[in-house]
């Protein structure tokens, strides 16, 4: 029984956990990022106190073993009333922080409620909230704020939450205990990163003796990592975890002309398709999905990329290989 | 094992509920009242369409042997933000009817994620807006417009639905293999007629050959029932019943005096607690709680009579005894 342990945020999270799941043999626990401060998540955190919903929310669904009406349920989005634009998952994990008095203990009632395979851990219990320092002094506050601005034209100098948001004692354990710890997929300054920066996740990387896990994005995320190659994000990702990357997953798939005007229609950026970065670490497989994944409403803008996924099913193939090599 | 069917709403069923839920060799089926209008239910009534949630989610955690955290979630009512004053348990069932299409089987899948022992069923999948018709021919529309009016300075000619509001099959099948048919304890006009009213619950009855047990309410509701005595409850639900009842439990326990001082602090109304009405179909036992219940806020007067209560295992018991005989 191996020990998988993905490292993320929303969408990309769903996409491999709902691969993974179907592996047999393994031990599976996702650890999510608490920085999100948009949409339905962004408005239960300003208005309730609590801690971000969504990305967890994707996690148990994409872990789910119920019913699919029950997964849609958690998915669902009210779109009338006061309640417009709330997921009932935001809602329902809310109010089990509510009653719990504890974030994580909720995550893990909504587990059970919903016959979770595996656990999802929020990688800190504490407010977090994503900062961003540039050389020249600027200072960009808050996930939805860094999401969607341009953090190209001038040079980041850290990434950081400015209280003391310390690691999830729960998530530590799981990292020490992990055969394979995977990064991604997933958007790198506010999915991926923010997990890395809370203060201790470092050292349990340090500690733990699990192989790293690369699985490189399909595309690159405007403002963000345009025109960045393969290289560009396996260096930037072993600068922040401070340590050697074992297995880099390249897709090696081209996207169907449809998904590439669909994503162009909704200003998608950049296609990360041809690299030829030789590293021997690199496994090249055909991990793109040619599903058409419809979004609702609120979302459509922020996922332009999202048109452009990988195949859960071909992802989590390509990771078995690598467990039971 | 015998088939116990209530007919109510809210806190009555809640409290009945309770106590038979520990009965064992019982099959137990809530029918539930869908004219609730006010609160957190009336918002969401407004705003979503859905039909009444909060009586179905009071039998649902009266019923529920899921834990008492879950029990605690189901009930838990935000008092922040944009969804304040709304019970989690209500955007629980109107989620889950936009999610199915279907108030009924909503409740169905609420019922299996909250372990629910028995069967909780809508009296009706209609839209049912309550009316009263006096004799002088003024009209009053809307449960909770019902609830806080003075029924009892004019004559009432009828409470009905303006609208085709059909018992629900799976209701009227309930009712045919009934064995014992419980009505209230509740609100008479609000919470017990409501369910009398709808079209075909009237020929059900009649065609059922079960036992009827009435537990006359402790306390007489402001401006519906002051001044009743036994014979008036049993008079009015035979009236609109059209068929005899067969039991008719009194409580012989008179409130304590704290009870009494607390229900009057809140603007309670009468207390019912001696009457020599002689009939050889009462049964006169203990019923009432010594226990204090808080209840939240927005429930504060409306609930006055609430702090005089049955004593669920009490009435439980009670009502064992005459399905034992």
């Amino acid at each position: 029984m191996e020990n998988i342990v993905t490292v993320g945020g929303g969408t990309g999270s769903y996409v491999i956990l709902s691969g993974l799941k179907h592996l047999s043999d393994i031990s599976l626990t996702a650890l999510v990022s608490m920085a999100d401060s948009g949409g339905s998540t962004g408005a239960l955190r300003d208005e309730l106190g609590v801690l971000p919903t969504g990305d967890v929310r994707k996690c148990l669904v994409a872990l789910s073993e119920h019913t699919d009406i029950v997964r849609k349920l958690i998915s669902y989005r009210f779109n009338e009333g006061k309640l417009s634009g709330h997921t009932f998952g935001n809602i329902f994990l809310a109010a089990l922080e509510k009653v719990t008095g504890d974030f994580a203990e909720g995550v893990a009632i909504a587990s059970e409620i919903l016959k979770v395979k595996g656990k999802v851990i929020p990688i800190t219990k504490d407010k977090a909230k994503l900062s961003v320092m540039f050389s020249n002094g600027t200072l960009i506050e808050g996930e939805s704020k860094i999401d969607r601005a341009n953090l190209q034209n001038r040079k980041i100098k850290k990434i950081f939450y400015k209280n003391n948001v310390k690691l999830n004692p729960k998530a530590k354990q799981t990292i020490l205990k992990a055969d394979f710890i995977i990064f991604g997929p997933g958007d790198y300054y506010t999915s991926i990163i923010p997990n890395i920066v809370v203060q201790g996740f470092k050292e349990a990387i340090k500690k733990s003796k699990a192989k790293i896990i690369l699985p490189i994005n399909l595309t690159n995320k405007r403002g963000h990592t345009i025109h960045w190659k393969v290289s560009d994000y396996v260096r930037v990702l072993e600068s922040y975890i401070g340590k050697r990357v074992d297995f880099i997953l390249v897709n090696n798939k081209a996207p169907s002309k449809d998904q590439i005007g669909r994503y162009k229609l909704k200003r998608g950026s950049g296609i990360l398709v041809k690299d030829n970065f030789i590293d021997s670490r690199i496994i090249r497989k055909a991990l793109l999905s040619h599903k058409f994944f419809s979004n609702d409403k609120a979302d459509r803008l922020k996922d332009a990329r999202s048109f452009i996924r990988h195949d859960s099913q071909k992802l989590a193939e390509c990771i078995n290989k690598i467990i039971n090599k």
